[in-house]
């Protein structure tokens, strides 16, 4: 069955997208001029500011701010459509995605094909520390953490048993890279300041952070300086900063710290947060299975110099799913990608020959606090309100659409100068959550 | 069982007052100087501004703009405690509160009793109209129908059948209320300028908005004058308005309408919203059953001028629970009354009389599109841009908390200057929902 576009008297250069992240919308706004026509899929019906994702999940922003429907962003391109789909596999002879549309399956040709389909986490061979943690991929993840925060606040309020309040006001956050360290960061801001003489029975300034990562600094590719910089600053905060461990188990009740000397820790904690490994989305595996292409062992596919698929010069694979040359799973770098694949189709078309992607660090930026932050930009590296004003500055400029950055930064501003949180309703899901974990209720 | 608090050295004279809306929460706050010390019991972790809540179904507000944490508004209220428990009855003779807290049962012993339990959805003995509409009263029903909305034009979008599509465009609004009356105007706006361009295969223009009102006018208690106005301004938008007409079967495919002169028509419509009856609290009834309260047609118990319960100086209900002079349940009565319960207590502590209650009605407002609002504040009855100013100006002054007022006005700018709509994006409850009913998918 063919869909209805295919079959449309337009019979442009037809360039399918798969993904909304960074490395899909970015491609389909540099080809907003092109002289083809694109389909956009996607699973969910927004873009989503992953790097804000943490600011949802601490009641900062609301989840539209973060997430603006596709469809709206790129209203103005008169040749693309955008779907909301599942793409379940791609046949790369006979060059046809294959999809499911709230129940309906639906194949779309190609001509040129590029997939953007992002990262899962990864659990590192402990696939059920899922059922006891919070991931922080999608939108869902965001709302469902935000709830278990703001939820864990009100059971240790109701509860009548000192351990058990101890246990739901520690928040155990796995992985100490960007996400790891502004979420820590944020939890403290959170019981410090957000939440004072909120409660009667519990005083949310006991609250206990632990942040783990497995290797010997945080935020790993910024360097030793602001590494050290971002932990001087999260344990002066009051984080209890873990380097060189692993989360070796894990339940309901809290987790199992393994030390590089090989001495286990237990800390029990209600919280879970896992910002540690990620891995390439399954659709990369579906890909290796079906076509043969090379996966490297974090479930990425191998790319040409040119973002293409080996042998199939009209297939690029852009974003967090690229293996290519080490590049690290940024933002940045899926935008940089994405665009890079939409022009090399451009190139095409226009007879040219494909040049090879080279991806141009513009720097990277973390919050730890209000008013602090790290950030590399090029040689220059600078920590404390200087970073944060960069990051600041740089968040506002990426963020998708004027009234986005209009609205956040009037959520920063009662924020981070007052104390307040607008997203603090405990709705449905949280409830949901809890009546499945009949424990933690 | 008795709780902790009960237990406390405190000897103040205890207040407990069920319900966190405008009712429980005005009462508390007059109450926050009184030589009392205060329990105020909600199953929510909030406040709710209900007269906003359609416009969180519709994507101009975030939950948390018109639903701020009880906690944090009533931070400052030194003895004063938040429970979030739900009331399962009350014992009038021992005076104790008896409510469930999370699993655990919790007895709440009270010198005085403010009950504001509110309203809920009555169906007029169609209690199955719930499984196929939703409701407009908590911020779950809100966040339901705001996936209903926006999710029914991805449906629609996706669907290759025009009838399907056609459905999926129908929204049917039971109740010409203010809430009804907002509704159905913002359906049509959304329709007609948010949704512009976002799709290829539906013109969002084509939405059909039905509205059924029961009497033979709308928003009753203005007056004929700004009724009339109300239905021609509706009626040039689009909205198709029925009068004199009740919905006397609903399924998931639509409704059928019944009309004054017997005559049926079915309208296929895959939302339907309900906005019509409400009653009283099942509070009220349990009440009615343990301790022979009184209560009228629609479930409201029946007070003494001065809002005590018969026989029971010392307990008031006040708000939508209230049955009082036929007061409607609007969010000024239920302030009004809530305040007016706090002070008789304090009256009472100070050895005065009591006062009758007598509600100074401040005018009633509702919008109709962006820039037009009808208004009736004393014998001032206007419409229009007047009357839009004026909602403005009301709802930001009743907005709880500065940075709540800061923030709606910064959305209202978005969405009524610009075209768009903050938040739009699909969460998992829709997802569960869709699934929950398979056909509709």
């Amino acid at each position: 069955m063919s869909t209805s576009a295919s079959a449309s008297p337009d019979e442009r250069h037809h360039v399918v997208i798969i993904g909304s992240g960074f490395g899909g919308l970015f491609a389909a706004r540099a080809l907003k001029r092109a002289p083809v026509r694109v389909t956009l899929i996607d699973r969910t019906n927004h873009h989503l500011f992953q790097p804000l994702l943490y600011q949802v999940a601490t009641g900062i922003l609301s989840e539209g701010q973060i997430a603006p429907p596709t469809r709206d962003v790129l209203r103005k391109h008169r040749h693309l459509r955008v779907l909301l789909a599942e793409v379940e596999r791609i046949d790369l002879q006979t060059k046809v995605v294959h999809a499911d549309e709230f129940g309906e399956s639906l194949d779309i040709g190609y001509d040129s094909l590029i997939i953007a389909g992002g990262a899962t986490s990864s659990y590192f061979g402990h696939d059920e520390f899922r059922d006891w943690s919070c991931a922080m991929k999608s939108l869902d993840d965001a709302l469902a953490l935000r709830g278990d925060i703001f939820g864990s606040f009100e059971l240790a309020e109701a509860s009548r048993d000192a351990d058990e309040r101890e246990r739901l006001m520690t928040f155990v956050v796995v992985g100490g890279g960007p996400t790891g360290v502004e979420m820590a960061g944020q939890l403290k801001e959170l019981s410090r300041r957000a939440l004072r003489n909120n409660y009667r029975r519990i005083d949310p300034r006991d609250t206990r952070v632990v942040l783990v990562e497995g290797t010997d600094h945080l935020v790993n590719f910024m360097g030793r300086r602001l590494s050290k910089m971002t932990e001087r600053d999260l344990t002066r905060m009051g984080v209890e900063v873990h380097l060189s461990a692993m989360v070796t188990d894990m339940d309901e009740d809290g987790v199992q710290i393994t030390h590089a000397d090989d001495s286990t820790e237990r800390i029990l904690a209600a919280t879970k947060i896992w910002a540690a490994g990620t891995r390439g989305a399954s659709l990369g595996s579906t890909l290796a299975r079906d076509a043969g292409a090379d996966m490297d062992k974090v479930g990425r596919l191998v790319v040409n110099p040119d973002c293409s698929l080996p042998g199939h010069p009209e297939v690029f694979v852009v974003g967090d799913l690229m293996a290519l040359d080490d590049l690290p799973g940024l933002a940045e770098v899926a935008i940089q990608s994405g665009v890079h694949a939409a022009h090399t189709i451009v190139r095409r078309q226009e007879g040219k020959q494909p040049k090879d992607f080279h991806y141009r660090d513009l720097g990277t930026l973390a919050t730890i606090s209000r008013f602090r932050a790290v950030a590399k930009i090029g040689p220059i590296q600078v920590g404390g309100f200087v970073g944060w004003v960069l990051w600041l500055v740089v968040h506002i400029t990426f963020l998708t659409g004027f009234k986005n950055r209009l609205g956040a930064l009037a959520r920063w501003t009662v924020s981070f100068v007052g104390r307040g949180r607008y997203e603090r309703a405990l709705t449905g899901p949280w409830v949901a959550r809890r009546q499945r974990r009949p424990k933690a209720a």
